[in-house]
């Protein structure tokens, strides 16, 4: 008769790898029927009831080893768990006979011009490795998942201000000169360097850049929240930078789950500072604009390759010229609108280009206001909200409430731009710029703002659009015909936020020959040593043999040394 | 000395090109320096009291009229505020000697081929009017605003019912047969219809088409709620058809702020249907997929006009052609991805083209998963999610999670659809097809469902991709190269959801001569005359002259009445 027999080894480390080899050996053996060998989630205990593999009355702690075997009687269930020792020192002796340090210092030792170190051990050891690497001035390649964000924005602070690079937590993949670390394809060398939040967006634009003929230069995974707020995508700032300084990468390629709006506006703002092509999919994100001076905007991983290729074959006549505008202003601006879709429009590019934005408008990623009266940082407004509307006509046939609201924005001394739509056409003030115009002198005189001015319309509309094109830039305004004009205008006429300064990432980070030296899953190593480069396996042992309490008290002698380093 | 004074006319009722005509006039007084002249809602009087116009200790209603004079002296503000009345009674008689009949009934009667009934005024008495001119037989151009959703879903409901247009409440523009509505711009009539949820967006598409040569055969405004989810794009789905139907219409644009998730995937369905070219800009809302079949989409208002008119160019032989698979399949898919980035990229295009999805993955419109692990409906998984990979190697390295979870998800009779991400490259699984493929072969045997495969590599990678595919393909599964070839072959295996039939919009929504009856903003009226439209404009007064109790006795009596119309 089927029997479900199991044990327990309570606090027990083993690697995946080694987990996952003992299942398939058990699952060998006579009379089994299935096995599961597993931490002991929650998450982990559901999936085997799942399978009819669970055993009521069992309570293992979360950290607990927990193998369960099925098989056709409970003689041959109970065989089976004889075996598990048998197993795991079988596998051990067929370990390749290569130098294991025990410990990363060896393993630095041993392989002192590793500039990597790889670390795929289990989340909640994770973090005090990469420490450890970074102490000793190597870079990290962090593929281990389960690491508190507390964790990643320490370590990657620290990695920051040594020069280092801290790939991940949760990195899957990074091409280094040609070496893949962890899940990486193989792909053409070439002249496009990829930099990304989103390991398989890598691997799937970096194979198509593949097939599509073209090559990569590096690709630098930078772990899945590294463009979230907290962490405000310090490694994507680092790898950006380092992709537009190798002479070998032409163009650039960003690849990322939405980053948080501010993140993505000082990202986008060093992406234009490289000068070089560069093709952003965040995926999901679509800023209004397709390009905007060297940026490229793709929806699609697919998309996001071809482009690269593209810009690669247009060569180095097509790039894009950084600008160098006039004198740049510091302070904020106001958008004062009258059409809700064209100040939607607006919110959606100024939060790429120039900043975090406050409406009232609903638009992912920008600010809602909490009093649509008043103002604070960048703010545009639809007026044409009910809020405003009650009582009095649409601001498309009586500017008098914006004329009031220009005064009152352009009085802030902090204000230093203002951005107006002027909607033509039928059922419009028959003659906006007669009135605009005069506010917009008097605004730029007395309070020294620049104003910017999105005019809709077409010849034939009856308030004659070239005549309120030229009153309007009579007056001083900047006139545009569409939306994100007048974006690259308030880009191009404010002063960019200060950027803080950091070390520049030592050149040891692309520079051949790669050596890594690898913590966690052999066929990492493996993948290593297949690539040709130099590598050393950690035979690496949980501290205190895994026991959470002493691991506590030893971590907490650490942190409470000293920083002296 | 400057003195402020007011005056409050409780519950009176005029519209606000009087209300705009009477404060202009005052502040051309002698002595006046400002004047206000608002409904008195808690944000008119901030905006007063910003203009330092507020008195102190005043409490009027919001539906009072508060008039309020600045002046150098308080005989000046008063004397300006005696000649109220005479101001009013001036603007009253200045008006054109036409026809102003004082009802809608009176105005039907005058011009019965109207087929169409303007409204523009205050939203509190709008939605009467609206459901008057509907009982009419009346389509309905609601360009108020401040009217509730529940009265838009109770007006869309029944106008649907009875074959007729409501584009609104809150609708600013409409051009039908080279007439507009509202506010809207001199364009030529062309090959392009345009239907949307924006009005200021439909202005600025239809002016860049203009300018660039082309024109427009309709545009048509829903309202800027039309496609949430309470309103299910009533009246874009109308809309939609009437283009679709319209012989001079070649090309299709539909412009909205990003609507609901299932709402989206309904009007793609029905945009798919027309089998025109379809340019789609849901303003801020990008899926992963530049074209799909006859639909293109676009991520800003100018491309948007530029799209459209090169489908224009492109002529009849470029049209997309109508997809006519193979035969579709009721239930739901799940897929269960290995890669985060390709599983959200599939997300974002399953909820475009085949419906809601669940997840455990973040992605705006989609539902998030409570229990990862438990399917519901069309569900998506990112199986290398922390939850799954606590002491698991990676879904990209050991099968055995994903395997099981297949097998269970076959066995949900409402599941027909299976889809995989097989990612190859350095790290993954030597060979993953040997291991997928029998799963795959065995629950297409047993369990009668579809898989689809999106297989990611390059021919240099270790695992060989030919060989991959191969097996794959002799499994049964259907593989692709790219994520949005594998969520059309979702959108094609997949029986689309139910579509109730509604009766045809009447023809007489765009049929020429356009003949209007206008209730509210007299320059709405003079449009359409200086259009050389036929129309009437009703001198219309609110129901009980305005007085709230009165009126709310007024509709309980119309309500209760029985439907018998």
């Amino acid at each position: 008769m089927t029997s479900i027999q199991h044990e327990i080894r309570r606090g027990a480390y083993y690697d995946s790898v080694v987990l996952m080899q003992l299942q398939r050996a058990l699952l060998e053996l006579q009379g089994v029927e299935d096995a599961g060998v597993v931490m002991a989630t929650a998450a982990n205990m559901e999936l085997l009831e799942d399978s009819g593999l669970l055993v009521s009355g069992l309570e293992p702690r979360p950290e607990d080893l927990l193998i369960v075997v099925k098989a056709t009687s409970e003689l041959m269930a109970n065989e089976a768990l004889a075996q598990v020792d048998a197993i795991l020192k079988h596998r051990r002796s067929s370990a390749t006979d290569a130098y294991r340090p025990r410990s990363l210092e060896s393993a630095i030792k041993a392989l002192p011009e590793a500039a990597w170190v790889l670390i795929s051990i289990p989340g909640r050891y994770a973090a005090a490795v990469a420490r450890q690497a970074l102490d000793h001035g190597k870079h990290v390649f962090l593929y281990s998942d389960n690491v508190t964000l507390e964790d990643e924005v320490e370590l990657k602070t620290t990695a920051r201000e040594r020069g280092l690079l801290l790939m991940g937590p949760d990195c899957g993949t990074a091409i280094i000169d040609g070496v893949g670390f962890g899940f990486a394809n193989h792909v053409r060398r070439g002249a496009i360097g990829l930099v990304g939040a989103s390991g398989t967006g890598l691997q799937a634009i970096s194979s198509t850049i593949h097939q599509l003929g073209q090559g990569i230069s590096h690709a630098l995974g930078t772990g899945g929240r590294d463009l979230k707020g907290e962490v405000g995508a310090i490694t994507a700032h680092q790898g950006l930078d380092l992709l537009a300084q190798d002479a070998d990468t032409q163009v650039i390629v960003i690849v990322s789950k939405p980053p948080d709006a501010e993140v993505a506006a000082s990202l986008l703002a060093a992406a234009r500072g490289t000068g070089k092509p560069t093709v952003i999919d965040f995926i999901g994100y679509a800023p209004p604009v397709g390009r905007f001076d060297n940026l490229i905007f793709t929806t699609s991983l697919h998309e996001t390759a071809r482009a690269a290729v593209e810009r690669v074959a247009a060569g180095l006549d097509e790039r894009a010229r950084r600008r160098h505008g006039g004198q740049r202003r510091p302070g904020y601006l106001r958008g004062l609108f009258a059409g809700g879709t064209l100040a939607m429009e607006a919110v959606r590019g100024l939060q790429a280009f120039v900043g975090p934005i406050h409406t009232n408008l609903t638009v992912p990623g920008a600010i809602r206001l909490d009093d649509p009266l008043v103002s604070t940082g960048h703010t545009v407004l639809d007026l044409g909200e009910d809020v405003f509307t009650v009582g009095r006509l649409h601001p498309m046939i009586d500017n008098d409430l914006r004329i009031r609201r220009m005064r009152q924005e352009a009085n802030d001394e902090h204000v230093s731009l203002l951005l107006l739509d002027v909607v033509l056409g039928e059922g419009a003030h028959p003659d906006p710029a007669s009135e605009l115009g005069p506010a917009i002198e008097d605004v730029r005189q007395h309070s020294g703002v620049e104003v910017g001015v999105l005019l809709v319309g077409t010849e034939e509309d009856p308030q004659d659009i070239d005549h309120q094109r030229e009153i309007l830039e009579a007056a001083g305004a900047h006139v545009t015909g569409d939306t994100i004009s007048l974006v690259a205008f308030a880009a191009e006429t404010l002063e960019p936020g200060g950027e803080t300064q950091w070390p520049t990432v030592s050149s040891t980070a692309l520079s051949a020959p790669v050596a890594g030296i690898n913590v966690g899953l052999e066929t990492f190593y493996d993948s290593l040593i297949s690539q040709g480069a130099a590598a050393v396996h950690v035979d690496w042992r949980p501290p205190a043999g895994g026991d959470d309490r002493l691991m506590d008290i030893l971590s907490k002698m650490k942190t409470s040394r000293p920083d002296t380093e």
